[in-house]
């Protein structure tokens, strides 16, 4: 998603941080809407759970930062540790091309939201 | 944002619709805070509300996309009315980059949202 | 949930769709998830998105209310037919507790959503 | 607002602050939009964004808890110092009604956020 700010002055660290979010909250709602559809292990509850938690996290993070929420480096580091979390499981269920892209997105929204919330990578 | 599908098979116009919303939803959210910064006429109450109220909208719009709801088209049908109403808000307040910017995303965001809804263009 | 208006004025009508919007998000969320546990014919695919659909539609619909938006009818309209398609999905799960308690909710909902949304009842 | 669980198992501490963060992000949203029709000293930039960053946070938290997530304390923790700063904020505002009361809701769902996200009180 190209996103130019003109009015305010937003770093480029924090624009990535945005759409790595954005694009995070979309993936693991399609994912979880996938997963409920496939049944069997996709739908083992922690699984589907974690995805509805990412998303949803990962929608607060990127609003506090479109705020420019002084408070976002705190929801940053909530936001890295669910990703990380949903990146294993959607790993653990393997072989999957939608778990995989799933996977690796919760992985660089991670990334970058460590890197916001002065974590070190 | 790069929007691929594989599990699902989700029509090209949803994933424009749903990738419009979510630009509209970010820079509506960002909008709202430039303006509630900037103070004046950019701080009016009417103005501020519709900017908010379009940035929720977008976002649950995109939801019901994303996990493919047989009643996405209803949601949409709200949503191109808020966008519509929105842009037309920043329009009034017109010399202002951020103000165009936002009734452009918000302008292209309603047009999506009524194909999906069914409605004429 | 109490929620008494000092600064706005805030009609009764509206304070009482207000909090059975909130109680229905609540218990819809909390359904879904109980769902997803009990898995079988609970976790069928339908079922479940009906139930995400509400919670979020209700939440947004409350938030509308909350910020004395002038758009909140629309909203309220598309919140009616789907705690109403929500209601109907909870009881043809039928005997079971946290159904039937969350159709319940769901019917009222839909009701005072269709008062505000200057529907006849 | 009554939440009596059938299905699942939980805890009258839980429920408590589900209720608490229900409640907080109402008030909340409507206070925000209270400040922005207000203008002035309550529309200031910095005070909005944190009623808006709460009311979010805590919608946030309470679905966190009503899908019985076990990363629940992570977000607690974060919401527990959002209210707490934006109660400091509507405090020293100071002589209003309106004010005053989201302080109370604020300052108390706090002290039920640090109890679920395991901090002292």
């Amino acid at each position: 998603m190209p996103h130019h700010t003109t009015g305010h002055q937003m770093s480029d660290k924090m624009q990535h941080c945005i759409a790595n979010c954005t694009e995070c909250h979309n993936i693991c709602l399609e994912t979880a809407n996938y997963c409920i559809e496939m049944g069997g292990k996709h739908a083992e509850a922690g699984h589907v759970r974690l995805l509805l938690d990412c998303a949803q996290i990962c929608a607060n993070c990127a609003d506090f930062m479109l705020r420019a929420s002084p408070l976002h480096p705190r929801v940053c580091g909530v936001c890295a540790e669910v990703c990380e979390q949903c990146a294993v499981s959607c790993e653990q269920l393997g072989d999957d091309e939608q778990m995989k892209r799933c996977a690796e997105v919760c992985r660089r929204c991670a990334g970058s939201c460590r890197v916001m919330a002065g974590m070190k990578m």
